[in-house]
């Protein structure tokens, strides 16, 4: 399947599994604030959007795109499941509720085994895991009623080829990071976002039915803010800047920075907007910004972003250069985070919930 | 879900995960025997009774209960996906080949990660891990089309409450399986085994499609045969002597043997035919006697019976006894077995492969 051949080259940024100190299932803090303040808008979305005819169906399936381990994934399933709920209620449809049936989704790499151990004793709902790449298919065609993605799509599918290449004019040296780098490495990352965007768009459209919902949640650069200035991608940019510090106390080898990008790419709405009018198969439904809470504690700030940076990096950064630096790192880390305090702040975040709606004929 | 009620006693017994030297993966020689004589069998009955009116599903979807790590699970599904499209081609309906969506269950202990980095890159399905016992729900209404199981439903969803209760008559002191044991013990694992095929059967029921299929292999003991002369359940008596010489010989106390119990039952033909008559879902299509490949070497065949046996059970036995004594144990066990070299010899197990078809309105 085409799955596998988009799936391979981003196999290599799973969370960290299991539940010790550093994993993502300990440190979703900041996500989870996310979350909070979406239940609603999810609500009103499935409320208002999605197409009445697919109440008649017998089974409602859910997917949730990069679920990780949990346990964010099982509060925004059960988020989804209420919102359904409702909605048959409110058209009088109490005995007429469907069976509901979820598939997790996240790499290969993710932990299946500890997402599957933690699942809700009491859910009301068949669960099914669901390996690969979300840049590929992974469902049947026209199965999904419901597609959900939270901070996931931010990822690219891959390190575009170019930014590690030391013969290309996008060779990205010194830096981790396309946001504070050259013309050549951000036209790199724009591309490859605008390719996986695109395979993103129609595999879901493939896959979600007539009048079925996407809603997506991720952080993004606002319309007309240089790419350097996102906070997200100053996150990245310090990180950057940390590495080269152990560069230069001999601690790090500056080609190991070098050969290092992270395939994250924060779009603006903009983007988005013309990606989805491109591909043609869903109509932009609801778009508003979520603000995360603010944290007025630099230094609580500063270990939040670095415990939750070391969590969903952990992996990358220990097999490229070697666990033995990690603490190091993360004290230098937080350090410029505390710094850089209000460049990083998560109220200064913006991030978006986007529900997309499967046209249909 | 119901499920979660049963699945919780009979997680205690999942497949040896990994892929060392005394895991599953690696010990699948006995089984992998059975699958390729029955491969034929399989597509016959694809061929002949899965229900026409299927064939024009968009989407084919398939369980595999109690898959384990692979491979054994792979090539069955392969083997299934071949029989389908052979009987669309033999229909003429070569343009009309469905989607197809795997579903690979087992306890929620399994090691789906494995299972996972193993599926096969060039599969031409999608696959999903479902965790969960199959004494249980594992998917919606009316949404498999072909259920199979191989050498998994011989597992009781549990042991038997009262074989381990010092105070009842049916207390298996001294013994860790029923074959070898008194009337009461007996009673006490037949009544389970009926209790969990009536599960087994009216779950099935309710998530086949009427004219679906099952497909079920596992080890049976001939119509009239004492359980005590089964050689599957002489594998396990000879596994309690074992642990009854290391009681003797101080290794293993004896305490430990009598609360530990092999929750494994060897049905006859007969016991499977009036479940399912009593059941009255399913119609019986097809029941054939499978034997596996006569090992004329003793001492082969007794190390192939102690690495299946302890890549099988390793955890239970583990968790029971102590790591330490498996090296010692398995060395008696071994020797126990060429002694009862023919008692035990595969090819004097009779195995079953049954196809049952959801009967329809």
């Amino acid at each position: 399947m085409a799955a596998e051949n988009t799936s391979k080259v981003c196999e290599a940024h799973p969370m960290t599994g299991g539940d010790g100190p550093n994993s993502y299932a300990k440190n979703f803090t900041l996500q989870r604030g996310g979350l909070d303040v979406s239940k609603e808008l999810v609500r009103k979305a499935i409320a208002e959007k999605l197409d009445g005819e697919i109440l008649h169906s017998n089974t409602f399936r859910i997917a949730d795109l990069g679920c990780s381990v949990g346990p964010n994934t099982f509060l925004a399933i059960e988020n989804i499941l209420e919102g359904v709920e409702f909605k048959y209620k409110s058209q009088g449809m109490n005995s007429q509720f469907p069976e509901f049936h979820v598939f997790f989704n996240d790499h290969t790499s993710n932990d299946f085994n500890m997402l599957f151990k933690t699942l809700p004793q009491n859910r009301r709902y068949y669960a099914a895991g669901v390996p690969g790449s979300f840049y590929g298919r992974l469902f049947p065609d026209a199965s999904i009623h419901l597609a959900h993605s939270s901070y996931a799509i931010q990822w690219l599918s891959r390190v575009p080829k170019a930014v590690v290449d030391s013969k290309s004019p996008a060779w990205n040296k010194g830096r981790i990071h396309y946001s504070n780098s050259t013309d050549e490495v951000i036209r790199s990352y724009e591309t490859q976002y605008t390719e996986d965007m695109k395979c993103f768009l129609q595999d879901r459209a493939q896959e979600i039915v007539y009048g079925g919902l996407m809603v997506l949640t991720f952080p993004v650069r606002p319309d007309g803010t240089p790419h350097s200035d996102a906070p997200t991608n100053v996150i990245f940019q310090l990180l950057g800047s940390s590495l080269m510090d152990l560069v230069r106390k001999g601690v790090v080898k500056e080609e190991k920075v070098d050969s290092f990008n992270i395939p994250v790419y924060t779009m603006s709405p903009q983007e988005l907007v013309a990606v989805v009018e491109q591909n043609g198969c869903f109509s932009m439904e609801i778009m508003v910004d979520m603000p995360l809470l603010l944290v007025h504690d630099p230094i609580l700030m500063a270990q939040l972003r670095a415990s939750h940076l070391r969590a969903g990096m952990r992996e990358d950064l220990k097999h490229q250069f070697g666990e033995e630096v990690l603490d190091e790192l993360f004290d230098v880390y937080r350090k410029k985070c505390e710094e850089h305090a209000s460049a990083v702040d998560p109220g200064k975040t913006v991030n978006l919930v986007v529900v997309l709606r499967r046209k249909g004929d």
